[in-house]
């Protein structure tokens, strides 16, 4: 019966109680989540006193489906068939947001934790690890004089880095939104896995990719930093200096360490910046104010809304003259994508109409859906083979 | 009311509801943990319809404190005062056990997830990130001729290899054990930090630190081979391979990757390997089976139970001649460390026997308490400012 594991299984986590006091690894023979071969996902969870119990994931949105409890216990509930992706779920017990206890893979999303799963057989197996040549991702820190700070960010270099110890390569900078941090754009992003499949399919070029924090006045990720856990994560528009534009005025401090310490090919031509969200707005910004830097642009659901902008700052002033900047000093690609439910659709439009006026060519990708890292995940894999060729 | 956030939180997690679909990150107004001056820690729950709710936390083996319910549906517990460490803790809610749904910090222990928090004003310092140069952490990926794999490890550098770029570095081989991985010596052995923080106080040589992983037929930890989601986290010894000892014997692999791809001073004097339980086992045999290569072994809380060893195997016999052999071509430095109260005391008891029966000079650290991770940070803390002196 697929709903009960191997008899090792149990074997296994008994042993464990045997072996170690502290492991609280617990015998199960409940399977969830369960992805069948339809696509659905089945969930499960043993919870006999509770009175109510949903299973909350991100397949539309956020979506919603209360659980059914068996006479021995057992919640279950199955969805829809699903798209192949990466999603995230939550159990709601009686009000209580809980992990799937039996499912040992997570992520987390500015402060909360997410059991996930895959459906492979499409995108979703660009996010698999393959027997295929890895890079490395390393986290090291440079210092910001913008922030008067060691920062740290984390640098993904493509296998063919180790094996050509001379050669050098192109930089793309990847950037997160509110809420992100150094971390986003690799465990939810799978920036690490999406490169190594498609430069082993040849269907990127070898590349270095730098994923900064762009949140100024914060060195790392929370609980990364000397504040220890007092950082509790947080929206960055709850943090100093949100929208102040040193970010983007003094991004050149992540470039010179990234060409300092990596064996980059240092030039426009062989620079990109995308960023989602927020970091699709620094994205705009870091480019309007570095015009001669980055052959290659890109905005993913970019955070477009400039209603509370203070225009008299030096990064936000004089955008018209600032765009027919850019376009005169030149670029290769502008790739802007957005979900067509996407709550920041508007502001793209808006955004992408005032780049028309100031004469960039800039190539508009609508995709379906929302604000979600789906999305980002897919635009990821889409953009990065635009890179470099 | 200390067992309020300020109001800027709430507000905070409100506009994210606005800001994005799939983040889930909810409002709450309740403190927990909430470490107390006294050292005590006050933990809250808000289960309105829970009937009984427990926090089991490891700070004395397992231990579980029932929680008592307000008015308002919160459950709330306290702890006795707390010796300065790290601990993980769970609810057990009517049965179902869970993270604290409002703390972001967690660790993995093999399949199951805990909330964290630090007991600080004592060795938990050591495990704070300050603001001192850092080192960088990288995951890479080795080509194992015994395992027939690419197998990834994780590589610390010292902030001195980032800011000298001749300079070559001693190398401490730290190895995990049951059930842990490749990330397990960082994520719960704060090993990065440790290392950052002994440095700067100049208590501990600047040392390159390779912590691979110790299941030689898995290619990384749980969730990051090619098996994907469906290698799900167990004890070693559920694991082919387990003790049939083509990783001790093949462990110079490790060895010649990291020299040939680090700036390493690549001589016995500049060598030290240690491991906790199975890593201490994998230790002992390491050094047996490599007379020649450490200046440094360091046994934690090894397992040391050789009831069921196959003597037979090239890894595993001859113990005492090797024991001789070891002697013979010399070390600087043999550290064997164990808890009072762990399971395996005896076991380690005559095994330092038998290398006192063979003539090697052992100096034994007795500890208070058994299995842990606390131990093990400790010894961590404590034999790295021996080596390499």
């Amino acid at each position: 019966m697929k709903r009960f594991l191997l008899f090792f299984a149990v074997q296994c986590c008994m042993l464990v109680a045997l072996a170690q006091q502290n492991v609280g690894f617990r015998a199960t023979d409940l399977v969830s989540p369960q992805v069948n071969a339809d696509h659905t996902v089945t969930f499960r969870l043993m919870a006999p006193k509770a009175e109510s119990v949903k299973v909350v994931g991100d397949w539309a949105g956020e979506s919603t489906i209360a659980m059914t409890k068996s006479p021995d216990g057992v919640w279950e509930a199955t969805t829809m068939p699903l798209v192949s992706e990466m999603y995230t779920y939550r159990f709601n017990i009686d009000g209580v947001m809980t992990l799937d206890p039996v499912n040992p893979f997570t992520r987390r999303d500015v402060g909360n934790w997410f059991s996930i799963f895959y459906v492979k057989g499409g995108v979703a197996d660009y996010y698999q690890v393959r027997d295929v040549p890895h890079g490395n991702v390393t986290t090291t820190w440079y210092h910001s004089d913008a922030a008067g700070a060691d920062r740290r960010l984390t640098i993904y270099t493509p296998a063919a880095y180790n094996t050509s110890k001379k050669r050098r390569f192109p930089v793309f900078y990847l950037l997160h939104g509110s809420g992100g941090d150094e971390t986003a754009w690799l465990d939810l992003g799978h920036t690490a896995r999406i490169l190594d499949n498609l430069i082993a399919e040849g269907k990127a070029e070898p590349m270095i990719v730098v994923i900064p924090n762009g949140n100024l006045t914060k060195d790392a990720a929370p609980g990364e930093t000397s504040e220890g856990l007092d950082f509790r994560p947080c929206m960055s528009n709850q943090m100093p200096g949100y929208k102040d534009g040193r970010y983007e005025t003094n991004f050149d401090e992540i470039i010179r360490f990234t060409e300092q310490n990596y064996r980059c090919l240092a030039d426009k031509k062989h620079r990109a910046v995308a960023g989602l969200s927020m970091g699709g707005f620094h994205t705009f910004f870091i480019a309007l104010n570095h015009p001669d830097t980055f052959d290659y642009i890109g905005l993913f659901s970019a955070g477009m809304d400039f209603s509370k902008l203070d225009m008299n700052l030096p990064a936000y002033t004089d955008i018209d003259g600032k765009l027919q900047r850019l376009q005169r000093s030149g670029y290769k690609y502008f790739w802007q994508a957005c979900g067509d439910e996407d709550f920041l659709w508007e502001a793209n439009q808006q955004v992408y109409a005032q780049m028309q006026r100031n004469g960039l060519d800039v190539d508009f990708y609508k995709s379906s859906r929302g604000h979600l890292w789906s999305n980002w995940r897919q635009y990821l894999v889409l953009f990065s083979q635009k890179l470099f060729k």
